[in-house]
């Protein structure tokens, strides 16, 4: 994994082989399968490099189909689904040993005005005021920690045990303060690929809260199946925010993880849905 | 669109013209578009019919890509993504006049135990306490409400004024219990894609209660952007589910909506989310 944010800012800059056709490359790591936040990164850049100026991501919806393989490159394939005048779509399809891994649609808009409201931000300590995960939490190794280098990912006290919200009403919610750990171009490009790397790592574990196990438990078989983002408002990802996930459902050997993305200043800039196989297979 | 149950059991039954090839008729309709989830509806049943038992969906993801024809019939073109042991993937696409209207992925599994959690049903008055949305409301015309005639549809009182939620935490928030008005066939393909139908319909307004406006309102344009299912527990569209509806956020002329599946008894039955276009053109 990336483990400097110079290593991130490579890995989210894709070779270009032909029109709408990219390679991504691959970190050093110790996982035994890709992470899925860099495919699903690497994924919305090749997108991104087929849409003309002015036009943004406001959403994206993905399926990780195969497990990635660390050793080779993945291949993006974009195939232009529609440009219409205010909105335009891409499908990408992530391909590795001649086989989709993973495919993304991203809806892109032209930016406008329009009506606002927004969620506000639960009430919590600042980031300075909540301790870095390195060494906090007996689930997250030294070698895991090393991988995560480019992040800087704070637990918010306590979050886990439900925060502000009743545990009889939501018995599921975890709080991460989160940001990349050092400056990040301007380029929004950038800025929205290293956000969305970022939200694959602590989402899925929000499902295990109310069970008290995590991704790495004994006998624990954990993958994400799917991700969506929609971007509310344009914000940094070199610059803190606050990851507020809950868990409303486990069933059926899967958890449903939906989280609101908060800029420091209390600004709703994202929301962000995940679904993955939790299955238990040491349930003491 | 259906006037009575039959005629929705009716266009929830595509006809197949080949492998993976299905036709799906239209309803008669004033309605100048197709509506959402009817081509959500039909394009899960397309997918579902080429996908082995045991598996059941349990979830999807789809965004709509140009205005549907209520001309003519739309075709269903499956492609079979992916078939493993324990989850299968598809893809639809919905085509008239030789392009894409709408893509649909959606993912099916062989059920199996897990994890058991989930989010409790709000407190909230009855379904036998409401009144249905007939006549009661000045955003429903009695045209609007003949076509609707297939689902019986009750907002929950005062749920448009934010309901037991703080307005300055969460200000968007539309409550409604909806079932099916007559008996469904039990299988398990109708009851899924009826329900399908019917979550397109009350969702997308949500994002307009802060600003006390309505899809019908003057100078308002929405049309979906995305919709998103996820399946948790098995339950019938044609006993009463209540839909808690939230917006967490509308900017850049776009409306997200989130919304929570119950069925009576208080199981979290599925979560739906979709983004929107909600400009308005007539800003008082």
């Amino acid at each position: 994994m990336p483990s400097s944010v110079d290593e991130l800012i490579d890995l989210l800059d894709l070779e270009a082989i032909e029109d709408n056709l990219f390679r991504g490359r691959q970190p050093d790591t110790s996982m035994q399968r890709v992470f899925g936040g860099q495919v699903l990164a690497q994924s919305l850049v090749a997108a991104l490099r087929t849409v003309p100026d002015p036009f943004t991501c406001h959403s994206l919806h993905s399926y990780f189909l195969r497990p990635g393989d660390t050793k080779v490159p993945i291949i993006y394939d974009v195939e232009e689904i529609r440009d219409g005048r205010s909105f335009c779509t891409r499908r990408v399809a992530a391909r590795q040993h001649g086989r989709p891994i993973f495919y993304l649609t991203a809806n892109f808009q032209i930016p406008e005005q329009g009506l606002e409201h927004q969620d506000r931000m639960p009430q919590v300590p600042s980031p300075e005021e909540c301790v870095p995960a390195v060494g906090r939490d007996s689930s997250y190794s030294d070698t895991w920690l090393r991988e995560w280098a480019a992040l800087d990912v704070r637990p918010v006290a306590d979050s886990r045990e439900g925060g502000s919200l009743d545990p009889t009403d939501r018995p599921a919610r975890s709080q991460w303060w989160i940001r990349v750990s050092g400056a990040l171009p301007d380029d929004p490009v950038t800025q929205l690929a290293a956000f969305t790397y970022a939200s694959d790592m602590t989402l899925l574990p929000a499902a295990l809260v109310p069970h008290n196990l995590y991704i790495g438990s004994p006998g624990m078989q954990a993958a994400s199946l799917d991700h969506s983002i929609w971007f509310h408002r344009r914000f940094r990802a070199d610059q803190w925010w606050l990851y507020d996930q809950v868990s409303p459902s486990a069933s059926g050997g899967r958890g449903l993880a939906i989280a609101r993305v908060f800029s420091q200043d209390g600004q709703l800039v994202a929301s962000v849905a995940q679904e993955g196989l939790i299955r238990n297979r040491d349930p003491e």
